[in-house]
């Protein structure tokens, strides 16, 4: 099986897109991730749900979650307030690890090799630099072990 | 928000269960990962769907996709024996992380930097040993950020 015939209709998001946006795209679609382009369509990265939430995350909230509870009021009224204006350029590292993609005409074996040494739910397929769509890692389960 | 208003209707799967199921599971249900447990109800391990992933492929594999496509047929049928007979116990890591677990009355900020932290994207609700229940990231990604 080829990556292009494994492609889901899966929703984009762009760089400058609030992050609000983002990150209730996730919850309402319950989507394992961002498929983030830039407004010529271009991939930039993928980050998976708990990636997104490590960048929304103050550092110090991640190390040590006993802190989450101390201040969870504040921390809830901090998250808003981080998010708003934010775009979702914003929630990306500093210095994004390489974009997971393949092309078309790569393997579902290739598929599942990227997403495990990237550990990412999702991989972009790209040709001539423009998105050609998203596999994800459900769909790359459901071809490597069919049901009966 | 605690834990106990976030849970999920969520599949379990027993360590003891066959790992070709599990990995169906993964697919057919298009979950984020599994939630492992014992034969008694206790929760065992968290694992991501690509970490999964991981564990089915041989690790070369893993470090090089390029040998996935040189052996994409062989690398399939491989995968299939490797499954063929195994269990989910045999899927999980030698020395397995600790599992991401909080209890019914920690908030949705502990389990948002849970995840975070540990890169999943499930926790476990555990009270007195036995599973309560499973807190999924788009469940918080929809406490934290609701829909407008």
């Amino acid at each position: 099986m080829l990556a292009r015939e494994l492609i889901d209709d899966y929703p984009l998001i762009r760089a400058d897109d609030p992050a609000l946006a983002a990150a209730r795209m996730i919850g309402e679609q319950r989507l394992p991730g961002l498929m983030v382009v830039d407004d010529g369509g271009r991939p930039l990265a993928v980050i998976g749900g708990s990636q997104v939430l490590r960048f929304m995350l103050p550092g110090y909230v991640v190390e040590d979650p006993t802190l989450a509870r101390v201040m969870d009021e504040k921390l809830a009224d901090h998250l808003s307030r981080e998010l708003e204006g934010k775009t979702v350029a914003d929630l990306l590292p500093d210095k994004p690890a390489a974009l997971p993609q393949l092309g078309p005409d790569d393997t579902v074996m290739e598929i599942a090799s990227v997403m495990a040494r990237e550990r990412v739910p999702l991989v972009a397929i790209v040709n001539d630099e423009q998105l050609v769509g998203v596999v994800t890692a459900s769909k790359v389960f459901s071809t490597i072990c069919p049901a009966l």
